[in-house]
């Protein structure tokens, strides 16, 4: 696939892609050099989907696929569907199915005009790894596709709406964001949906969460529930000569493992 | 005192009473033997609140003044404002004020209806510890001083109305709360109040969020932090033959001391 230099505003910004290995080198995943790159979060929440063989999946502005490829390669026979307004990172999502040997479909459209098709549609699972920072509050980035997918064009609470219609009765929605958003997601899962549950990400052991998980269920009916925090580091600082991930953290990212939650 | 058996539905239910001690016996609290009795919460809640010598303290629902009690016994030279509406408990946080020795007014009024004097007053601090059980989710409870404190006549949204109004420019709210509840509270406090933070209490390590203290400032702008659990109890489970806090909250309980945050 040749990535062409971008005269549209909303495709990726330069035409330099990077290959990076993510689960232990399990998954090729090719990225824009410069602007949103995937790191440890669509990990993180592919890890946290409660996902079945047999089960089809929505995300909902997927980058380059990496959080359905993850999921994708701990839960064999999903259905993968990703949806991403980026022309540049669409394309680059279906050239790493393809190049993982993945069957993913990957739509290019806005969240507030999905295609026909995707609208007749039910999913057992939609996950989003909205963007992060709110366009009020930081400056914006240098580039267009990082400020896209960066900024907050979208406001959280329509991507809350777009997944609570694409789920089937019963379906999850799963976001990981960071977490001082969220009394804004919170507020817009509990009006949507039910059971919602969040799982904090702590940097380190006793420190406060950097990111959260959020998961509800479209019609759930069970109390609220604040799970205990996973601790992703080791240690008390961040020692930049050695990896310094708990063991569960490194299970997930390397070995493409579920995140560990202790139940009651 | 005298503590009447009671006539007016909204008093508290029975004659008996029980002298229970708290903070290793520091504090004596009296309270009846049937019916809302203090346990851990309101001394959790009061560990929580970040007062300093020569501050205001209002506390709405004070019950029979535990939580202004432990306060008031951790940092000295604080004016301790109570607001009670069931007489029977009012007038024994007034008792437990003498027995104790400290200087506390304690005021009988509904939330939604506080006399004028305090309406004109703003406070640095005002905690509330609010009943926990959904009135629609749960059965009434046997007795009425029971189902005033425990079921939810006022709304949660209100006690954090109040508790807005009371407060002075950067004054600090705290709640305590079932962990449940944490959605509905967190949009109170958000449409509300600044800065808002929570600190989830875990029964055990790893297990899910049992209560939540939730700390807000009256025109704060830090963005919100979810702070990491604090663990109540060691080990893996219950074992009724022996104490099993951990060290930290033994401190808080049996030593009043402050509720240990790992700050960043």
């Amino acid at each position: 696939m040749t990535f062409p230099p971008a005269p549209d505003p909303r495709a990726a910004p330069a035409a330099a892609i990077t290959e990076n290995g993510f689960l232990g080198g399990r998954l090729r995943v090719r990225q824009p050099a410069r602007g949103y790159r995937a790191g440890v979060d669509p990990v993180l929440l592919a890890a946290s989907v409660p996902a079945r063989a047999g089960q089809s999946v929505l995300e909902l502005g997927c980058g380059v696929g990496t959080a359905l490829l993850c999921l994708g390669a701990r839960v064999p026979g999903l259905s993968l569907t990703g949806v991403e307004v980026q022309p540049g990172y669409a394309a680059l999502a279906r050239e790493n199915a393809a190049l993982n040997g993945v069957e993913m479909v990957v739509e290019e459209a806005d969240l507030a005009a999905l295609p026909p098709d995707l609208r007749q549609r039910r999913f057992n699972h939609v996950i989003a790894n909205p963007p992060y920072f709110s366009r009020t509050a930081s400056t914006p980035a240098q580039d267009t596709g990082r400020e896209v997918a960066m900024g907050e064009a979208t406001p959280l609470a329509a991507w809350v709406e777009v997944a609570a219609r694409r789920l089937a009765p019963k379906g999850h929605a799963s976001f990981i964001h960071r977490a001082e958003r969220l009394p804004d997601l919170l507020a817009a899962l509990s009006a949507r949906l039910g059971s919602v549950e969040v799982i904090p990400l702590l940097p380190r052991a006793g420190r406060a969460a950097s990111l959260v998980i959020c998961r509800a269920r479209k019609g759930g009916r069970a109390a609220f529930r604040l799970h205990a925090g996973v601790v992703m580091h080791a240690g008390d600082r961040h020692d930049e000569d050695r990896e310094s991930y708990t063991l569960p953290i490194r299970a997930v990212l390397r070995d493409g493992a579920a995140l560990p939650l202790a139940e009651d």
